[in-house]
């Protein structure tokens, strides 16, 4: 995460006052990410991830944390909210409301291989069948509206070639049937550098503040425009790590027939999706003490190729039952 | 935890069916402790102990168990009860309750030193406070009336000498006040083995199955009477220890005048306590494939060193405020 709020250590040992969590110890600030300020905070009784939010109001937050804290009492290795002494998750600091996580063990990976992208796969359904017996909702708020609005506002902005790309995406996407296909509360941003492995086992799974209600099928499409791609800068998807993640997902919760007709549209779907992000951040910068931006041409690439191997009828097999 | 109920790896692969942890790597009976069977589990997720009860009813159970999951999401360093995919935490195995919680690391000491002590101190007043916005509530199942039923049961199978300890010791605590000392939830039994250390750090608290309300003070004394032994076999508290105990308990939550005053009397019914139920389990023995079994002269020395260093009128200062 990028740091847009600058905290010191009097304002934290103080802030810790509310909480459990014995004294500070040492506090860091973190320059990853691109939502919110997050920092890690050492005390007398472990490790933590203090997030104070950027970009939402308390409203938004509950859906968030109580998801994570689900999720985290089923098992799903992610960052556990910490309770305050009023019994709450979401407290305030420097007049933004702010969580205080645990932090997790292990590293993100630069380069994915085929276990890893099993790995993914397991967790990524038992991420969905736990979210079942969830009891909030929100909507996926990067779905197929959010697409369709975010090219209207682009399109003036961009060259003749992208702008007549984009066009046929969101035409194509208008197409498809991803409403019948199951659907649940996803990540919806399961990048590398949103989970932790320690060795072949997932360790952390990060950054839900995309999370919500969508096909299932997305969540796995976005996982793996980004874990299945080879080490070659091109647009197409490695058949090894792409069957890797469909069969260990599968085995956890099966793919429907409706499903593997749908994955090479939802491939495109969740490259259009990122590609629209970044564009935005882009064309709308922030600014902050320190900014990660990325590339969006990146995805351009990447939905072409999807486009390509789409037209030549090339897709993965369907897994094994 | 001794071993009653015998577990297969199939049987416990085939009820992991029902949580989101992913296929079982290894199981391993653990053969410390009196009360339940226990068992390591390491799944493709992690490392996890299922915990099958052999004395409690299903009815019994949510309040240890929700205590626990309130605990934890305080940030207070405890197994963390694991929910199944019908979003419940306590499940059957082999016809018998059973719960499956996070593994923690760390050690149990043998000797505790200072700086442990006040680790201890420190961990149980957040303890006592965190546990302030429980919405469970149930009373500790050794307070001071079990003592005096336990007592009566015992006194007829007893020794003159150790039946007129007891007599004495159960006529002294009814004339003491402790119903007006500030109560709350208390661990009840938090020995040296119930404890885990890495290095200086307390990693988790474990065994939370004779937790109730009670006293706080109470659970002060269990502790010291424990933890603040010097490597010597008599029956009084090393003062550096105790001292260190009380004051990074102090730190948290600040003792009363009250308090301060009830502390000698306090260990005395701490003492007695563990002595009354080591006669218990040695007049009645149980049946398992591990029995841990444990000696009750220890805790009359400690009730006979208390009660003399009482009457010497010599017991810690009260904490600086």
């Amino acid at each position: 995460m990028s740091v847009f709020t600058p905290l010191t250590p009097d304002q934290v040992g103080s802030w810790l006052k509310r909480y459990s969590l014995g004294a500070l110890e040492r506090l860091e600030g973190v320059a990853e990410g691109l939502q919110n300020s997050n920092f890690f905070v050492d005390t007398v009784h472990g490790r933590y991830v203090l997030t104070v939010f950027e970009q939402f109001n308390r409203e938004e937050l509950p859906f968030f944390v109580n998801l994570m804290a689900h999720l985290a009492r089923h098992g799903i290795p992610c960052p556990t909210p910490i309770a305050n002494r009023d019994n709450e998750y979401v407290g305030e600091i420097a007049g933004k409301p702010a969580i205080i996580v645990t932090r997790l063990g292990g590293r993100s990976l630069t380069q994915a291989g085929v276990a890893h992208c099993a790995a993914i796969g397991t967790l990524l359904g038992d991420l969905h069948v736990a979210a079942q017996s969830c009891g909030v909702r929100q909507k996926h708020q990067r779905g197929a509206a959010w697409r369709r609005e975010t090219a209207k506002q682009l399109l003036p902005l961009l060259a003749a070639d992208d702008a007549a790309l984009l066009r046929d995406e969101i035409r194509h996407e208008a197409q498809q049937v991803s409403g019948e296909l199951p659907r649940g509360i996803i990540h919806a941003d399961l990048f590398r550098d949103n989970v932790l492995f320690d060795g072949e086992r997932v360790s952390g799974l990060l950054d839900f503040y995309f999370a919500g209600v969508d096909a299932l099928l997305f969540d796995l499409a976005v996982a793996a425009n980004d874990w299945c791609r080879g080490a070659e800068e091109g647009g197409e998807l490695d058949a090894a790590r792409t069957v890797a993640l469909l069969n260990a997902y599968h085995a956890v919760r099966p793919l429907s027939e409706r499903e593997h007709l749908a994955w090479p549209a939802m491939l495109r779907a969740a490259a259009l999706r990122f590609w629209l992000s970044r564009l935005l951040d882009a064309h709308r910068p922030r600014t902050g003490e320190l900014v990660a931006r990325r590339d969006p041409d990146e995805y351009r690439r990447l939905l072409r190729g999807h486009i390509a191997a789409n037209r030549r009828q090339v897709w993965i097999d369907p897994p094994a039952a």
